[in-house]
């Protein structure tokens, strides 16, 4: 089935610029698909640290138990993705065609095998043809290429409607340092590091367990906070590179996250995920409204999250705003179910900022026309205050349209 | 919009006998609908005992607030139940309207307001007018019949495509008593004391403590065990009364549940219940087919229950299955996502009996051909071991079809 490019698509993938000590390239190896790519190859110079988080799913792919294993070491020299194969719950087959794979590209850069992470995304539970890959793996090597970003975010692509990229500037310490980014998803995401695959790279020279820190916390606000159907991955993977080549003032491995000299670094970090994990919403399978769900007044920030997961999760809001229909109650439905403690009587509810409800009960001789006229557009806005305490968060999702139904009563035929 | 029968639903309504002591009456009152009954009243004679499961939401309605406060006292002489309007977040002016409805409820039967029960489901946040439904009650208390189930069925409908009832026989100490019960649900279907409107009533006697307890053990096993779309509504209630009428022997309130002179009501409430609730999925909104997931092998019975509603909940897993397709891997997703233990690589999956996948991974050589077959046919059974225990539960739920989407994607227009 042609997928047509999403209407929530941005107009154009962004100019990435090059990242110091990282190179790239995408092949066609037939994985599954036929006249497209569908391996890349992203490739770090000798002494990049990684970082890396995964799917909570109890039934992980081989790449993510191997990506886990090896992480462990804080360091990597190539990831390699493919995408029209998972390669989860394939058994020992699985696991030896991790191997292979890992041992052949370690073979073609000159490195080992564990610091060759991997990933795989596509269809579940079937075997993953190692060869394919392993052939293709000269021709990538050979047109690594610092410019090749785009290639590559096209390459892991499975239902996506368009390649999804993000790049930020900063400094540490005063030295300019480069974040580059590309992910993939657009079904079968909900947060506990759910989502997709996302790989960032960066020439900023950070310690490996500090990257860890850095890049749990911005996964939490920025792809922990999206959800397009409440299905988790069993493949999941956001890594993390950097190479050092921007020769930054050292920072202490155990650093305070707090600490004033990683502020710039630590939000454009989370900047760049966000603007993926949005990305990823906007490709959200048949999404016609892109939504921004703020929680305030709740007991903490996690019950807040939850209120707001439990609203953007829900089919029944989600098919109303696909109709254009403000239909709070259903949002009170969702707050209901969320578990949470909400004051039933002091719930106030804004949609595009104008309220419909306070106090428990429709705002009176409200006007409909202005929330009529936002809920045609594209971005929905809805915030929730539910009364008890000063937690807060903000949960990004899409609509639920006939354009999902087709795409997932469709996918393996 | 006029919604078609689900292809999905029973030939026909069963026949209901009386229930001596139970009585019913159903009024077109124009709450909210047109040209078709809203409005049912169901009269209990003096000395009936009652008990209720109501929904978990924080954001319950205002009758189910009522139902909870009163029936601590374990009696009701009526339930008076009106369709159109939920009478959800609807404050201050939602409590009066429950205290006037029942307080002249209770001047027309002749009992105290606290023994009228009341139940009201559709459109959350609209003031219920009390005004048409106290106008209604002459009407009804004149025609009040021990034959009316079918009109009482109908008169709770909402986005419901057909009346849903049953009835059962059964014995205590030898004396036959008989179950009849009504229900209303088809979207806004979870569990959780989830659900939707059931009223069931019976002629046996038995005191109040023990009714709740029965209920709450068969409400666990039927309609705790369904879900549609994984929405909770605010106005869930299951309310079972028990005239005393059939005079059977006396049962201390604090018997056990284990106690042989209760296994057949026990049983026959169990099955009553359960005919219900696989109605309300039979009547999911849009569904296509009815789908039975089987877990064994869970850590326990909880968390084999937790698996089989991430399996029913997914939307993946359900798309699939509109489509008529055994893409078993979205199980395996469904699995690792519920957060329950589970063994990858001794997971089992079967549809419809065939084995798809074994010890981790497809079945080698497994032919598609049956299993297709199976998946064309209305009734869909999914079987997972995941092969870490003895827990082990039985969801039911139906798929997710295009249907879904156009009810309620329209339903306040």
């Amino acid at each position: 089935m042609a997928l047509k490019r999403s209407p929530l698509a941005p107009d154009a993938f962004p100019d990435l610029p090059p990242v110091p000590g990282v190179r790239l390239a995408a092949a066609a190896c037939g994985v599954k698909y036929k006249g497209r790519t569908d391996v890349c190859l992203i490739a770090l110079d000798p002494g990049a640290t990684a970082a890396g988080v995964f799917t909570t799913s109890k039934t992980a792919s081989a790449p993510v138990e191997w990506c886990r294993a090896n992480l462990s070491h804080g360091k990597a020299r190539a990831i390699l993705v493919n995408s029209g194969n998972a390669n989860a719950f394939t058994g020992t087959a699985g696991v030896t065609a991790v191997q292979k794979i890992a041992g052949a590209a370690a073979q073609a850069l000159g490195c080992r095998a564990a610091d060759v992470m991997m990933a795989s995304t596509g269809v579940i539970g079937e075997p993953l043809p190692s060869a394919p890959i392993v052939a293709g793996l000269a021709g990538l090597t050979a047109e690594l290429d610092a410019a090749a970003w785009p290639a590559a975010a096209r390459a892991i692509m499975t239902t996506d409607t368009f390649p999804k990229g993000a790049t930020r500037r900063t400094e540490i310490a005063g030295t300019a340092v480069t974040l580059n980014g590309i992910a993939k998803g657009s079904g079968m995401i909900a947060p506990d590091m759910a989502t997709m695959l996302a790989f960032v790279m960066t020439d900023a020279k950070l310690p490996a367990p500090l990257l860890q820190r850095l890049l749990q916390l911005a996964n939490d606000r920025s792809f922990n906070a999206i959800t397009v159907d409440g299905d988790t991955s069993t493949s999941d993977s956001l890594i993390l590179g950097a190479t050092g080549q921007a020769q930054n003032r050292d920072v202490p491995a155990d650093a305070s996250l707090e600490d004033p000299l990683l502020r710039p670094f630590r939000a454009a970090l989370e900047a760049l995920l966000v603007d993926l994990a949005q990305q990823v919403v906007r490709d959200g399978e048949g999404a016609s409204k892109f939504i921004a769900i703020t929680v305030t007044g709740a007991a903490s920030r996690r019950a807040a999250r939850r209120i707001g997961l439990a609203i953007g999760n829900s089919p029944l809001v989600k098919t109303a705003i696909a109709g254009e229909d403000a239909n709070w109650g259903r949002i009170v439905m969702a707050v209901g179910k969320a578990g949470e403690r909400a004051d039933r009587d002091r719930l106030a509810i804004r949609i595009g900022g104008y309220p419909v409800a306070e106090a428990g009960q429709a705002v009176p001789g409200f006007d409909e026309t202005p929330v009529a006229q936002h809920m045609k557009g594209e971005n929905i806005d809805i915030a929730v205050d539910v009364g008890v305490g000063r937690g807060q968060a903000t949960i990004w999702t899409c609509d639920l349209t006939h354009g999902y139904i087709d795409i997932n009563a469709d996918y393996r035929s």
